[in-house]
């Protein structure tokens, strides 16, 4: 058990660690050369061209201005000075709401230990237990000022009680604020908003097959016979309309393109190849580069250039034929439509609706932003998503089974003799210290590490295959799949894997978790305090040096120049190379939460933890408030949606943390005063369920009224709009939609079908200059 | 515990009584003088005005045809006669749907029984126990045939395990086969259902406040703006348009008449003693009947004809104040409306969207039909709603702890040494025989009596303030409320009960319950089998006997002969004293399905119990069509909006009978088969799931396609239909709407208004005729 003074030092050296980062980040983003690492989001806003103050041509590389590096913490009133308001604007609302909840952190944890340390720590220290009982929960210093100091049966429990009660009614005011809070600011928000595609769209999905009728047509007539007076298209007909039947098929239905943008991508990665080999060509014009055969492993030596020249010549002419093959067969053609309605209020009206008495078919909901489409998924039949949700739901809980291994592993190896015991043969080779060291200290770690790596990806397939039918909403499954990965596995998992050092047996304790929950919960409860020095390690280690280094983002800038060096022949090649990343809700938001549950689960028992947490928060909102304004570029604007799933899940937190106290306090036999503690979870039920009333529905639907109000303020103001011509191509799937080249698809397309196949297959043949695409080709790169 | 000769004998008791209740019947229901109480449903369709066949001045009362008597079984071929899609009409589908559950009980029991006794009892019966673990669960003739037959650890159970898993595959295919006949026979019956008001009729609730409209402007101007195309009209303005500025008030509100309607039934019980004196006083001419002061107990004595025509007069005068009071307070208009659509596909898009980005305010859903509103709740504000809710839930609880205590008292009192030893100044007169017998066989099941006698009606009041809007989702409340009660208190206080008996402590089941589920599972399921006799006897009693008790209808014959020759005086009071009654939902149901929870909690373990569970539901199905067709008259009508209830509560019966048999089996040592029966809930609960997504949104909502077809189709064949004309008055308070009266009313309202309330309350001080009153007082009266 760790001593104050080991804690002391711990904070100190993550500290450093994390002032060190800082130091780094701020040297390193004074280069103009890592401008676009540091800076990208303004870049790609088109507000920068190339970096500031370049006045020699040394500093077009490295800042030789000593005087800025003494203001080396600048960027943190820098970056606190942008309202919020603008940040919205610059932003977008996602990010900015994800800035607010680390003040909610702030807000809910600075009160809790103020009040925590005015009045439980004084009333803990100056309790004392006996030296039995000390060795009894393996008593060490920290446990001083935590609820361990307090002998069993005694009154001093009643502050403890009282204090929950306190911390969870001002835990809820703050949740309830928030969320009033940032309710009006989604509606604020979407009120604001432009003109968008998504407001007049609604997507079908399970249109049913009708043997008299294309897709196209049966969508059309059904909406048009449903929905009189508010249809106005579906997809995009004035484009096809422009050109004829094939035009009206082609634009009009929405295709199953997977298999060609696979392709697509596959040719990219070639392109890159090429790049890379004509740069190398171009710097050593000596040498012509050449390489093996198969992965440049083995096989005969072949000239590098032509290699993959030929390569991309051949992938050229499948995407052209993948490419006619969607267009002509009808199987290629998905039983989905974006389904556009004349004005706002028709849509909100389609989307809340059922369409048809069958429920499983015609189904709509609101188009996700044309970004945001998963389009992978919207073919799925209605029986086979449920059947999806089946399969993965019993795969997370097997996923999680599996990574009990790990832990189950940890405990095991605890008690080494156990090892010794069941496998004699392995005795001497764990005798060696090193081994011993090795198995103990080391092995169970990289494994679980390992793991975690790859949890978040795997977590990521599993919601794209539940069959979602966008980005967000897969993101917000897979956070609410990680979070209860990290509340199950990490927190109780750390809990038990504590106990079994502590000699419990903590193989016992699972199989108990079965049997009663109440002894559990009472035995978890007297765990939980002597866990904190561990959490306390951790929130440093990830809290502090973890998100310092998140500012330094070493990955990318060692990929950026890497790629610069390499790839880069033109700006627009610089453009693609920078990698601004996006605050990666699926992860960041439940690891954020894992500090609320411990906040939450310590504040009563060991309020030490505290002042660790609210640094966490406090940092983590600077840090992040750069990142957002200078770095990151999210992928697809969600208006917060994610917001009720935070909220529920703080208050699964605090379930979790009263509960815990409950057992505490059951097994420190507070008789008199822990029973009160169990109206705490029905209220906070209670609170959750009216907040989930009260606020949800404008996360989730479109009121009528204020679709009326656009509409008819549009009406009003912009009185000639052609909205049929402004909702042309929005939901194109990506494989086919370019707004520039467009025209010359079309052309392309039309000459396609006029001429023959045969013609087709003769001009894609020629080879193709990389440098010099042909609009043809440059179309089905993108 | 009883043996097979004991549960023969009894079931040749209760087929005793069944038979003889069968032939009462046969005879009672011939005699023309009870045709309005076994076949009032005729009566009140217009369909019989008088008892058939009445030949002779004898045969009015008494059939004297000897022939009919021998056919006294004749009613059941005629119930079976008429054809569901008749049915539907002449009753309605809530009555063809709950007929059809006991349908549903044949076709998942029949085959059960079948099989478990071509194959389990078979397996059971072959099988042998050592007399030690005979005499460790109480061993009794019937287990023979019981899974108890079966030793510990036999491969025998891999039988009971097969035939588990083919019993939860065809009750969900009956279930799903059923979901989905039900589904369509609602959505025709819908389809098919005449114009009415409540299809073009939406119900708004907490509509804000506005300080500077009146209420009624306010829901005019909302929905003018919000819904511009489809609004018509709300509650009823062209009536009130005929007669000014007042009836536009008047109509177009709906107003808190409660106290109102209490008024008025105060005034019709003193019309029903003053009609009673009366007739007194005609039959016997020499005195006029006189009754003391004070409830006729005690004080002066009066002239009881004098006594009510007094009284009547006085709340006559206050019901006018009170009619007056409610026109001129603008306090008893309540913040809601009924506002009606030109279409039916307008009133669906707005059922079912949310109006404001404020989710509390303006909240709409579909009007229920006219009669089945509940008008006390609609003024419930959302915050004070919530709070009903969490109040409520909290009361049920406690109603249910309180519950528990009938049941202690059995188990305490099963060991009457208890009391002996805690109270000894008692053992004297507990020594006495029929102290003792008294307290042990009939006190606690009388109290359990008297507490399940008022049960239902508690919680139809707490169902009531809970705050549901209509008749129907009360008694769907109450039913799932009910059926709760019975599964916990009924079905499992049983079974501990039975423990209790053998010898098991009771408290430390109830105690453990909350520590250990899986340890009580095992209890549990050794006790299910134990208890097998217990509810084969209840099924006896209450399935049988009570049943054909059901078709007697005593209480009813009695009651209106009582009336007939004490108050009726004309044809119209005669109906009045019919009481055709009517399926109790809240009731019915939830007995319903304990017969199915018995039915499948048994079919593995003791499938004894199978053949009366069968012959339950074969009965009940006789009887009750003969009831639907004959006697009962629903008051409103749902659509089977019960449905997804009853297929849940099933699906509940089911998970309980798998978890059970899970326990029994793991308590019986069967290794090797009981873990596979750990994947049967989780099917059973996915089932459940696709079934709510498949179905359920047809017993929630209404799709636009059938609205906009409906629509269609009328505006075809109807196309001068006067919309507005047709919606008028549709939903006006009870108090204040009558069809006939309407107009006298309004010239009513006029003259009141005109004149000034001095005048009003002199006119209704003159004595009123009680036999021929004024078009005023009738109306008030109604």
């Amino acid at each position: 058990m760790a001593t104050l003074q080991d804690i002391g030092v711990a904070a100190g050296i993550h500290l450093l660690t994390a002032l060190i980062f800082l130091f780094a980040f701020a040297i390193l983003r004074l280069q103009p050369i890592n401008d676009r690492v540091y800076f990208p989001k303004w870049y790609l806003k088109g507000l920068r061209e190339s970096p500031r103050d370049v006045s020699t041509s040394v500093g077009k590389f490295i800042n030789i201005d000593w005087r800025i590096y003494i203001k080396f913490l600048n960027w943190i009133p820098e970056a606190l000075k942008m309202p919020e308001s603008e940040l919205i604007e610059h932003a977008g609302l996602d990010s900015v709401v994800y800035l607010r909840i680390y003040i909610v952190g702030l807000k809910v944890f600075v009160p809790l230990m103020v009040l925590a340390f005015t009045i439980l720590v004084p009333v803990n220290a100056t309790s004392s237990i006996s030296d039995a009982e000390k060795d009894d929960v393996g008593f060490s210093d920290i446990d001083k000022f935590s609820i361990s100091n307090v002998s069993e049966g005694s009154n001093r429990f009643w502050a403890h009680v009282l204090m929950s009660c306190v911390f969870t009614i001002w835990t809820c005011f703050v949740l309830y604020k928030e969320y009033e809070m940032v309710e009006s600011m989604r509606i604020c928000f979407l009120e604001a908003q432009h003109r968008r595609p998504d407001q007049f769209t609604v997507l079908v999905r399970n249109v049913p097959a009708d043997p008299d009728e294309s897709i196209s047509e049966h969508i059309e007539h059904f909406f048009r016979v449903n929905h009189r007076d508010h249809y106005l298209t579906h997809q995009s007909s004035l484009r096809g309309g422009s050109f004829g039947s094939l035009g009206v098929h082609f634009w009009k239905v929405v295709f199953n393109a997977n298999k060609l943008s696979k392709l697509v991508k596959k040719k990219e990665a070639y392109q890159n190849w090429l790049d890379y080999n004509q740069n190398k060509y171009v710097i050593n014009p000596k040498k012509r580069p050449n390489m093996k055969g198969f992965l440049g492993l083995w096989g005969e030596q072949v000239d590098s250039i032509d290699y993959y020249k030929a390569k991309i010549d051949a992938l050229v002419k499948e995407i052209a034929v993948e490419h006619e093959r969607i267009l002509k067969d009808p199987k290629a053609i998905m039983p989905v439509g974006f389904v556009s309605f004349k004005t706002r209020w028709g849509a909100a009206a389609c989307a809340q609706t059922q369409q048809s008495k069958n429920p499983t078919i015609w189904l709509t909901e609101w188009a996700p932003e044309p970004r945001d489409v998963y389009w992978q998924n919207l073919p799925i039949p209605f029986v086979e998503l449920t059947f999806r949700r089946l399969v993965i739901s019993v795969s997370v809980f097997s996923l999680f089974i599996l990574f009990m291994i790990p832990i189950g592993f940890v405990q095991s190896l605890a008690t080494i003799e156990s090892i010794k015991k069941n496998a004699p043969f392995l005795k001497n080779l764990i005798e060696l210290k090193v081994v011993k060291s090795f198995i103990q200290g080391f092995l169970p770690g990289l494994a679980m590490k390992l793991f975690l790596l790859i949890l978040p990806s795997i977590l990521m397939t599993m919601s794209k295959i539940e069959g979602h039918t966008s980005f967000s909403e897969i993101e917000r499954k897979t956070a609410s799949k990680y979070y209860y990965f990290i509340l199950i596995i990490f927190f109780f998992g750390s809990i038990l894997v504590g106990s079994a050092l502590q000699d419990f047996d903590a193989r016992k304790e699972l199989k108990d978790l079965g049997d009663s929950p109440t002894i559990v919960l009472k035995k978890l409860g007297v765990l939980v305090p002597m866990r904190a020095t561990f959490f306390i390690t951790y929130i440093m280690v990830d809290g502090w040096s973890g998100i310092a280094g998140e500012i330094l983002r070493l990955i990318p800038l060692i990929m950026f120049h890497l790629k610069n060096s390499l790839l880069v022949k033109t700006d627009e090649d610089r453009e693609k190379a920078m990698d601004p990343g996006s605050v990666a809700f699926a992860e960041a938001l439940p690891r954020m939460q894992l500090y609320f549950l411990l906040g939450l689960a310590y504040s009563v028992a060991t309020p030490t933890i505290l002042p660790f947490i609210v640094l966490y928060f406090g940092f983590g909102y600077f840090i992040f408030r750069h990142q957002v304004i200078n770095v990151y570029e999210q992928k697809y604007e969600s208006a917060a949606a994610f917001w009720p799933d935070v909220h529920y899940r703080i208050i699964i937190s605090l379930l979790i943390s009263q509960l815990l106290l409950l057992g505490l306090l059951t097994a420190k036999n507070a008789k008199d005063s822990a029973p009160i503690l169990i109206i705490l979870p029905f209220l906070t039920i209670w609170f959750h369920k009216y907040c989930q009333n009260r606020f949800e529905p404008a996360f989730s639907r479109y009121p009528l009224e204020e679709a009326m109000a656009k509409d008819t303020l549009e009406r009003a103001t912009e009185p000639g709009l052609d909205l049929k011509q402004y909702l042309a191509n929005a939901y194109v799937h990506p494989m086919f939609k370019d707004d520039d080249e467009l025209d010359e698809c079309e052309k392309e397309l039309l000459s396609w079908r006029e001429n023959d196949y045969k013609v087709l297959t003769k001009r894609t043949n020629t080879p193709i200059d990389t440098t010099a695409s042909t609009s043809t080709t440059f179309l089905i790169e993108r």
